[in-house]
């Protein structure tokens, strides 16, 4: 699996000169950008994540040096900052994440005002993605409907909080938040019973029900789309967990 | 001081009609939507917050029905989706944003397929928004330049939860992740105590340290560029909290 | 009228600077400020016109050296550029023009490396704005349908050349190009009789037929709709000018 | 040469339906959609041209139909109108752009509510693209800063149109207005001696002194900048007439 790592350049100290910029400003700045790599990478069948906003994590398998260049340039020419990007490979998300992290780190601080629009690729993989597509169940009911909006995005938050660390530390995976009530995990592939486990100490904890859907494919994108048919069938079938075109594991 | 809830309508359904649409293209258009939000919200001073991504929740004293009405008749007339949004007021955040959600879940389910672009106020205010910015001590040095990119991720969310939930519970304050290692909290008025107390719990469960800077306006925009303010006289003093204008409180 | 000439600093040195940048991020730089601009000033009710691409003209009636002064500021917390702007009024669209150009102009030139998000006033005003927005007579038909897009892009854009040049020289009327086969003027205020002879004479040189609505408002925005409604009367009942909310002139 | 010509789909009953929307959100809409194209097709080294804004022509040397697929897919996904397109090939850019736009009428009428999403490949190829690129000389100091900005648009735009029509009807070549004072032309590759005669005319009829730069590339982006670095060369040598790479032709 390969993974990477998008930072921008000397991002705080910008933010702050010659002063405080209005922070709905930088919001618009961050999210515009954002929604630049989702396109560009996107054309890449990756898929990509907000993370720290100013750090984008993507899932890359197969996305070229070549290919990445041509994306921060591209950025480089119509914002007023660069970005710098580490890539790395691994067997598990954790694995892969280390090594792209190391690659950015290697070329410089994050407010280094000198590093500007480096690439550094220490590993590249087309190894399988295993995407688990987490759903509250009836959340638009239990959350969105009932509770008052800062209300229901405290508990959302708090399950996130709580699936990712599990993912995290035990799993090797990596989980992002992605709107409403939906979590995706990016796994080293887990079967059904460790997701039932995840969820069930989640419910228990945060009192927020999941299902999951699950997809794996050497394509991210792919990967992806199966692990919301996946969850599709959670729908219809009323089961927590649901593997792609597979009825057990 | 006046909230607004902005909700995408009948978002779940579209998000898989007629089929599980990629979910970077998800992504893509939920952030350039917030974008704008930020921009036409930001033309209001208002502060504008990513929430649950397909609900933002925004501070919008003195935004009027009518300029609330004409942003929403902009996005409906450039995206695929519509947005409905509920306005109230209250002498906290708690009970503006209870409020506001209220008028807006008077208005349909957010999964009503009959339910499009509605706009309810329920109240007004221009009472002193008072705005606490939380930012990480050297949290580029500890986090972002050690940890690999997920963990130092998962830390922050982690610092980032404990807080919010914090200011929620005790303090009737909505806290939001605005990128980097930053929280922006918007508050009932806190004083140096509350704040340097909420900040150590924080330390002492998560290992990260923060410095707040507060500002305090009946312009949102204003009470947002102060606390920004209030940060640069921790970074250059190093206080834990400095307020905008006044050396104690 | 209030007229508002924008023009992005130092533009043309920026696009080689330090070597020639790709033309097409070029293109996506521009139309995402024109968008951006579109939005902001639309949320003013003004009208904004793509104009030179690097200049935009817009009707902004109404709207404050704040208002201006507050987008200005945003766009430059988000572009790599920042925009200069000269607000003038008049009596007629040319009269406006010339005043906000020569407020523009006396801040400095465009490719003066030392000017920088000037903002100068020469004039405002809130007096009726009329627009004529014509459209093409079955053009998809004619145009579209049957010819290459080159060839019907270069049939319109010599119609539109011919038709902007009458309005202008002999009307003091600006016609800006809006996409399709549709041209917007905004005038200061034609008879039926004289956009009758307009549209003829652009018929007898380049063989395209045209209708014309016409709208006038001290809202700009509103003066556009208008327009629009008119044209749609112009489709119902056959006759090339309809003047909304009135059957002759 | 590739040629793609991409159409909004039954775009105009959509601008008035349920009524007549805005024309500042239609532009903005517009201009979205074409930055979006650009950033998009740009990743694949292709050219984007506004051409008629509901129409953009693209040079897609190499672009396949599964990435034409994909760019088309994207833009469905998050926008509230769909695009068809053609592909075409030709030696020169008149046969490539004729071919394009006889797939994509094929497929059915730009108004017609059924056509959704179509993609047409009636050819593809890789051949020679040769760029020209022209820039008024001191168009700067000439138009901008001396002429009021609709007087130096108009200027303009006669230029551009008298230009386009010559390279049109006698060299079979696309020209397009990039902003400012350039014309980018997508030519089947003129001679000196052809480039200062198409010049010299438009500097007698309308007054507006052009150089040009000229590259020729198998890559429409590598052209392009090729043509950009031409026109480098007049600036410094002041020549009328500069090819990339070769100091005579």
């Amino acid at each position: 699996m390969q993974v990477t790592v998008v930072q921008i350049d000397n991002y705080g100290p910008w933010t702050v000169d010659p002063e405080p910029r209005p922070e709905t400003d930088i919001q618009s700045l961050q999210a515009s950008l954002y929604a630049d790599l989702c396109e560009l990478f996107g054309q890449q069948d990756s898929l990509v994540f907000y993370s720290r906003f100013d750090n984008v994590v993507a899932v890359t398998n197969g996305t070229t040096r070549e290919k990445h260049a041509a994306i921060q340039e591209s950025i480089g020419n119509r914002y007023p900052v660069t970005i710098s990007m580490g890539v790395g490979a691994g067997s598990t998300p954790a694995a892969a994440v280390r090594e792209a992290s190391g690659a950015l780190q290697s070329t410089g601080s994050a407010q280094d005002a000198g590093r500007k629009q480096e690439l550094r690729v220490a590993g590249t993989g087309e190894g399988v993605v295993e995407v688990a597509h987490f759903d509250g169940v009836d959340a638009t009911h239990n959350l969105t409907d009932e509770l008052d909006a800062y209300e229901a995005q405290i508990n959302m938050q708090e399950a996130y909080t709580d699936l990712a660390r599990q993912l995290w530390r035990e799993h090797d995976s990596m989980s992002f938040f992605v709107g409403g009530d939906n979590v995706v995990s990016v796994t080293g592939g887990l079967d059904s019973e460790a997701l039932r486990g995840v969820a069930r100490r989640v419910s228990d904890a945060c009192g927020v029900e999941l299902k999951v859907g699950v997809g794996a494919s050497r394509n991210p994108r792919e990967a992806g789309v199966q692990a919301k048919m996946g969850l599709e069938t959670c729908r219809e079938s009323g089961e927590t967990v649901a593997f792609y075109g597979s009825s057990t594991r």
